[in-house]
């Protein structure tokens, strides 16, 4: 069972639970969207019976499975979703095809179980590469069936803008698209593919992935990561900008000095289109608002910038940087939610007590927002990148470094031993970042994603991983095949996995790594060198 | 609606039917099945009745919605699919959408359906570009929505075989993948991606695609197109070759002269992977065994092959290609299922009477066959070839021709009405081909399919076309937009729809078509200039 629970003992005994039989008790439409093979019918009494107890957790649960049936016991809704995860895991394989089958043999056991951390998530990149709506419903089941919770979507970056705004129509009709991509790595002059790619989420789907994500117990995390990264929105609406130049849908990667300006139409404009997305996903309790690599060059040069910052008292850039990230994380306040930012926007300092850091830089600045008391989720390039290749080998596909591997996720922990306790209670958990400038379509995404992201659900479940994680991975990478998920094989790539080829770099992503955390230390430094 | 019932007239009254409502009597699981968003429960008495009248056809239907609920009488299982199938296009368009909404607004109508023709098909070509499963599984929900019920297939050509074998194992660790894809018009010096492509379904995914197809009353025609288009198997199991020598996955397009032997290995060979395919799929009433585009040197070539057809009495390679047809058409029909042939192997005589002939050389050839005797599929080029642009106009995406409108396939005929009575008789219906040389991901498969599809199904639903077939169709892309499905737009493709530009080229489909009809009446010509 991937995530392993707390406690799983088989008991003696076993039943045949047939498809179309009935659920009782607590959340019967949380047990049933969790096996949806099984047609369960809600009902007074029957094979599967939950009954919740407030003692427990929200997401915590038991589950006892013997020859009279499935008893579960549930802190909340979610505890009854993920005992209901649990107990198809404990089915064969083939449960998770549609199949004609009548029923499947439940084994006895004894589960009781809760979560580490209250924060297990994977980030999508749908801005350097747009993924369908179905892609996006497809990772969220994922999800449901590893036990993540927290799908952070990074709706917009140079590349494309990804969503409707029906107050700013020329996001989605301009800023969604460019007329072709670079194919290779942003060091190399670049190479193009002549392809246009493009898409965007209309505000009833963004609507639809919300609903879709809470009744399997995800929440949607969406980021309009500002106020660099803009080049889609400023080939829209240049007048946010801060120089007024209009600029173009970025068709190649690495960072460009495109940046928002921070004066009160910029703050109106994003408050707007905040509104609705938060509107479209039905509220939401974070909203992302980046502050990472941000080149503050054009607002040191614009004299109504660096006057602005002036009226209000501020020194410099950097300091107008914190004020504009402060101002955006109130106005989401007042709407409800708390703001999320990499880890740039702590260092920059003046963030909001409430806000959560994603310390991508390393554990190193992650424990020191912690220390200064921000809930943090870990995020470290290494090892929670999956754009960086699994193998250090010339047949892996083209990454943006190597190597992080299954292993390298599986010995992560999210809350380091050697932090304090008081910085311990501050990591709300985990979360692996899947940036796609080298992910063009969703077949190459399952590649990346799996199976790193079962030993990322494993450390964020357990916090320290369990014992036997190998062996657990290979049966479940039968469920994997079954869903169809077309994940890298552990011996490495199907020979059309391979896709252009990978240069392995000689350079351990770890020793990156320790030069992007040395960074860290120094506000004025946002350009890392990967 | 689309396809356009029979007959359908508004009653006054309406009702609200909730989510989580009752269906009663006969077929619940059919009903459920179609309307997945309301969460039907099967019981005594409900909101909906179906009761099944043999009187009826199988797959016809009457449907009542008034202020009391609604009632359904079916002919079959297939009639009470059809019948939520049309319940379900009278709910608004965001029923397609997963929701938290409760109920649903039913109007009231009186409606009376039946189809004209029993083969309502679509035709993918998974070889040229492999689709995973989950597309597929898609691909069989859009066209239950459209009562669509075949779905053939093409699962090998020179560029990629797509089923595991268990008996042939190479076929899919060899023959499913290919190092690279020409991306420009055959008739060029190829240009390549460079980029690998392949996957396969295992016997697993072939059984739950075909048990998926067949709860939405959809039967799976799986082809395996011999004795030509053979380069991928003779790139693993050259030995069934007509010269025995290795050939490579075909990495460009155009007709390779890679040829099956006749022998009898060879049809043991096929047999077997029959036998696979038929057993994974659960049984199957046609299998498509290809025949097309032929190129006999080879056999000619052969002395062994030369005399192995002398043995039999054969005069030439003509014969001896008609023999081996019939041979696998009679190994099947001992297997429980008829061939289906395109119209090279009709034109080459010899068939057995029950083989299925498609005419994609034209409806002269196919009312040939009908007037042989053969029951026909309707499969023209002109106009269910899909692969055809649907402008000629630069940016549209680069297709095999232009132009193939939305138009073109709703004014088609499957029948014509200057056919007799008894060459009418034997159209079993019509079927759009979407072969996918430049359909290189799902994306661009929803381009090429939709809303040309939508087309197919109201002409092979009704015959004729209904009046008013446009204005329904605006109402109808409401839905699809619901489902993400990313069709052309009625007025050409939205920016990233555009990929690799179309060059129109001048001349009319519709004259190619004439052209490539008049080689019909020549058994030796299989190679169409197109």
């Amino acid at each position: 069972m991937i995530p392993f629970p707390e406690v799983l003992s088989r008991l003696s005994g076993s039943f045949e639970l047939s498809v179309g039989a009935t659920v009782s008790g607590d959340f019967p439409d949380a047990v049933r969207l969790a096996l949806p093979g099984l047609d369960l019918r809600p009902g007074d009494s029957g094979e599967i019976d939950v009954r919740r107890d407030p003692a427990l957790g929200e997401e915590a649960y038991r589950l006892t499975a013997g020859s009279r049936g499935v008893e579960i016991v549930a802190g909340g809704r979610a505890g009854a979703f993920y005992a209901a995860q649990s107990l198809h895991q404990l089915l064969p394989g083939d449960s998770y095809r549609f199949t004609e089958r009548a029923s499947w043999p439940v084994p006895g056991v004894r589960v009781e179980d809760a979560p580490r951390f209250p924060w297990r998530g994977l980030h999508l990149d749908v801005a350097r590469h747009f993924f369908p709506k179905r892609e996006v419903l497809r990772l969220i089941d994922l999800m449901a069936l590893h036990k993540l919770n927290r799908l952070h979507l990074h709706l917009v970056d140079d590349q494309g803008w990804r969503v409707e705004s029906r107050a700013y129509p020329l996001l989605h009709e301009v800023s969604s698209h460019r007329p072709r991509t670079a194919v290779n790595h942003h060091r190399e002059p670049a190479a193009y593919d002549e392809v246009p790619h493009g898409g965007y989420y209309t505000l009833d789907d963004l609507a639809e992935i919300g609903a879709y994500a809470r009744a399997r117990c995800v929440t949607v995390v969406p980021e309009i990561d500002v106020p660099g990264h803009a080049s889609a929105i400023l080939a829209a609406y240049p007048e946010f900008g801060a120089t007024g130049e209009r600029h173009e849908v970025l068709d190649r990667w690495g960072i460009s000095p495109a940046i928002l300006s921070p004066l009160p139409p910029t703050v109106e404009f994003l408050t707007t289109v905040f509104d609705e997305v938060m509107g479209a996903l039905g509220g939401t309790p974070y909203v992302h608002i980046g502050g990472d690599e941000v080149v503050l060059d054009h607002w040191a040069a614009s004299s109504e910038i660096v006057s602005y910052g002036e009226s209000l008292g501020l020194a410099g850039a950097n300091e107008l940087q914190a004020w504009f990230l402060r101002r955006l994380a109130d106005a989401l306040a007042e709407r409800g939610a708390r703001a999320v930012v990499w880890d740039e926007a702590f260092v920059s300092g003046g963030l909001r007590a409430d806000t959560v850091v994603m310390p991508w830089r390393g554990m190193g600045v992650g424990r020191r927002a912690a220390a200064a008391g921000h809930d943090v989720v870990a995020t470290p390039v290494f090892p929670l990148y999956f754009d960086y290749a699994e193998a250090s080998a010339a047949d892996e596909p083209m990454a943006i470094g190597d190597a992080i591997t299954l292993a390298d996720v599986a010995a992560f922990r999210p809350a380091p031993p050697e932090w304090s306790d008081e910085e311990r209670a501050r990591v709300l958990g985990a979360q692996a970042q899947l940036w796609t400038e080298r992910v063009p379509d969703a077949r190459t995404l399952d590649y990346r994603m799996w199976p790193r992201a079962c030993a990322l659900a494993e450390v964020a479940w357990s916090g320290t991983g369990r014992d036997g994680f190998g062996e657990r991975l290979a049966e479940h990478l039968g469920r994997l095949d079954a869903l169809g998920v077309e994940y890298r094989p552990l011996d490495g790539p199907r020979p059309w996995q391979r896709r252009r080829p990978h240069r392995p770099s000689g350079t351990r992503v770890a020793d990156v790594m320790a030069r992007i955390e040395a960074m860290t230390h120094d506000p004025e430094s946002t350009r890392p060198s990967v």
